[in-house]
C-alpha cells in the first residue's frame, strides 16, 4: 500500500518536472512532498478503499493522492513566515526556509491544484464518481469548516476550540475516509465516525507531541502551541487527561468500523497506527 | 450575462458564510470578489458557451465563476507583502492591506478550493464532461505552464519572456475560451487560439496600463514592472510598438473565431472589449 501510493505521488510530482516549468517552484513542489511523513491519511483513504472492494484502484490511488498533496500544501503554508515561521519540517529546511516565501506560497497553490488534476485525470474512467469524490475533498479544505477554515480561526479574536479542532485536524480525516469509499463505489456516510475520531485522536496526538517533545525528536519547532497561545487539549486537560483521551479516541475509531469484508485488517492497521501515536514517555507513564 | 454570473459568483461566496465559519475569512473572501473589475475571463467563458449553444447553463456558469474565483485568488497572493507587496486594488485595500497577510494566504486558498468546489457541484448534472473541465482549469492555473507557473518565473534567475506571460497571463484566457465550449459539450480546441490571442492581448495591455498610467488611473499601483525588473513589452519595443502589437493581437482574436451559431454576436463582444483595453492617451496618440 505505501508503495502505490508513493508511485503516484512521483507520477504527479514528475508531471510538474515539465521541461517548460520554472525550475524552483518544481524543485519547492518535491521538496514538500519527498520524502513524506508518516502519510497516515492517504493510507487511511487507501485502507478503506481496500476495505470497500477497491474495484477502481486507480481512482483510489488518485483520492489518496489528493489526500497527501492538500495536506502538504496545508503544512507548507502554515509553516510560512506570516503563520507559524517554522525553519523545520520533518527534520528538514521547511519550504519558505529553502526556496523562501513566495515559491512556499506558490507551492502550497500549485499542490492543492495538483489534488484536483490528480482526482480529475483519474476520474475519467468513472466519471459518475467524480462529483461527490470532489466535493468530499473541498469540504475537508476549504471554507466554511476544513483546513483553511481551521488555520483562519487562529486570526479570530474569540475562537470555538472545538471548530477549530474539527476544521484545522478532523476534516482531512473525515475526506480520508469518506473518499476511501466513494473511490471504491460504496456509501460514504458508514464512514464519517472512523475519520472524526481519528481526526481528534491525531489532534490530541499533535497537542501532547507539542507539549513533551523536543524539537529533535519531532523534526519541527515544538512548544509553539503555548507560545502562540493556541488551544489545546494538554492546556485544558492536564498531560494525562489529553492522553486518557487519546486512548479513548483511538478505541472509538476502532469501534466504528462499519461492516464490510475487509473490517479486521482496517481494525489491525488502525490499531497498530495507534501505537505510535502517543509520544513513548507517555506511554511509559501511563503503563 | 453580467447578470447571471455576479448571481452565480454571490451564491459561491455565500456559501463561505455559513454560521460556523471563522468570520473574518469570510469576510475576505466577499472582499476579494466583491465588487468585480471587468469581469473579462468569465464573461469570455460564457460568451464562449452561448456561442456554442449553451445546452447546460448551470455548467457554463459554474466554469465562469471557477475562472473568476481563480484569477481573484491570483490576484490576492500577487498582492501580498512577499510579491508586488500592492495596498490597493480596484482602487480599494487589497486584502492583505484590509485583513493581514494570514488571511490573505488563506483567503486565496480557499478560493481555489471554491472553485473546484463550484464545478463539482454543477457537474453532478454532467458528469461525462467534469474530467475535461477540470484539467482545462488546472492546466490554466497550475503546474507547469499556468497562472502559478507564470508568478514562479519571477523568482528565476533567468526568465524566459514568452514562457512567463503565456503561463501569467495567456494560460487562463485559453482555460476560459476552452472551459466555455466544454461546458456546451463542444470541442474546445478549435477555442484555443481565440484565448491565447486574447490572453496575449491582455498581457500588452497590462504591460501599456501599467508604463503610462497613475494609480489614480487604474485602482492599484503603476510602475511596478520597471520597478520590479519584470519582463514588459514596453521595455522591449517601446510604447507604440507595444500598441501597435495589441490592435493586431484584437484582429488576430476575432479572425480565430471557430463557425458557430454564435460566431456574429462573439466577433462584436471581442471588438467592444477591445475598445476599452489600451489607455486612452494612447488611442488618441495613434488616431
Amino acid at each position: 500500500m505505501a508503495q502505490r501510493l508513493e508511485s503516484a505521488l512521483e507520477a504527479v510530482i514528475a508531471r510538474a518536472e515539465a521541461p517548460n516549468a520554472p525550475p524552483l517552484l518544481a524543485a519547492a513542489l518535491r521538496h514538500a512532498v519527498f520524502p513524506g511523513g508518516a502519510r497516515v491519511r492517504p493510507q487511511l483513504c487507501l485502507a478503506v478503499a481496500q476495505a470497500c472492494g477497491d474495484d477502481a484502484p486507480d481512482l483510489a490511488d488518485a483520492a489518496a493522492c489528493a489526500i497527501e498533496l492538500l495536506h502538504c500544501a496545508s503544512l507548507v503554508h502554515d509553516d510560512l513566515p506570516c503563520f507559524d515561521d517554522a525553519a523545520t519540517r520533518r527534520g528538514r529546511p521547511s519550504v519558505h526556509a529553502l526556496f523562501g516565501a513566495p515559491l512556499a506560497v506558490l507551492a502550497g497553490d500549485a499542490l492543492i491544484v495538483m489534488a484536483f488534476d490528480a482526482l480529475a485525470r483519474a476520474g475519467a474512467g468513472a466519471p459518475a464518481r467524480l462529483p461527490a469524490l470532489l466535493t468530499t475533498l473541498t469540504r475537508g479544505v476549504g471554507m466554511p469548516g476544513g483546513i483553511v477554515a481551521g488555520q483562519a480561526w487562529e486570526s479570530e479574536p474569540s475562537i470555538s476550540v472545538e471548530a477549530y479542532h474539527r476544521a484545522k485536524t478532523g476534516a482531512l480525516f473525515v475526506a480520508a475516509t469518506m473518499s476511501g469509499a466513494l473511490s471504491a463505489g460504496a456509501d460514504p456516510h458508514p464512514w464519517r465516525a472512523l475519520g472524526d475520531a481519528l481526526g481528534a485522536a491525531y489532534q490530541v496526538a499533535d497537542d501532547l507531541a507539542d507539549a513533551v517533545l523536543t524539537e529533535a525528536d519531532l523534526g519541527k519547532p515544538t512548544g509553539r502551541d503555548a507560545a502562540l497561545h493556541r488551544p489545546s487539549l494538554v492546556a485544558e486537560l492536564g498531560l494525562m487527561g489529553a492522553y486518557g483521551r487519546l486512548k479513548d479516541l483511538v478505541a472509538e475509531a476502532v469501534d466504528s468500523i462499519p461492516p464490510c469484508d475487509g473490517a479486521d485488517d482496517l481494525r489491525a492497521l488502525v490499531r497498530l497506527q495507534a501505537t505510535r501515536l502517543a509520544p513513548k514517555s507517555l506511554a511509559r507513564s501511563a503503563a
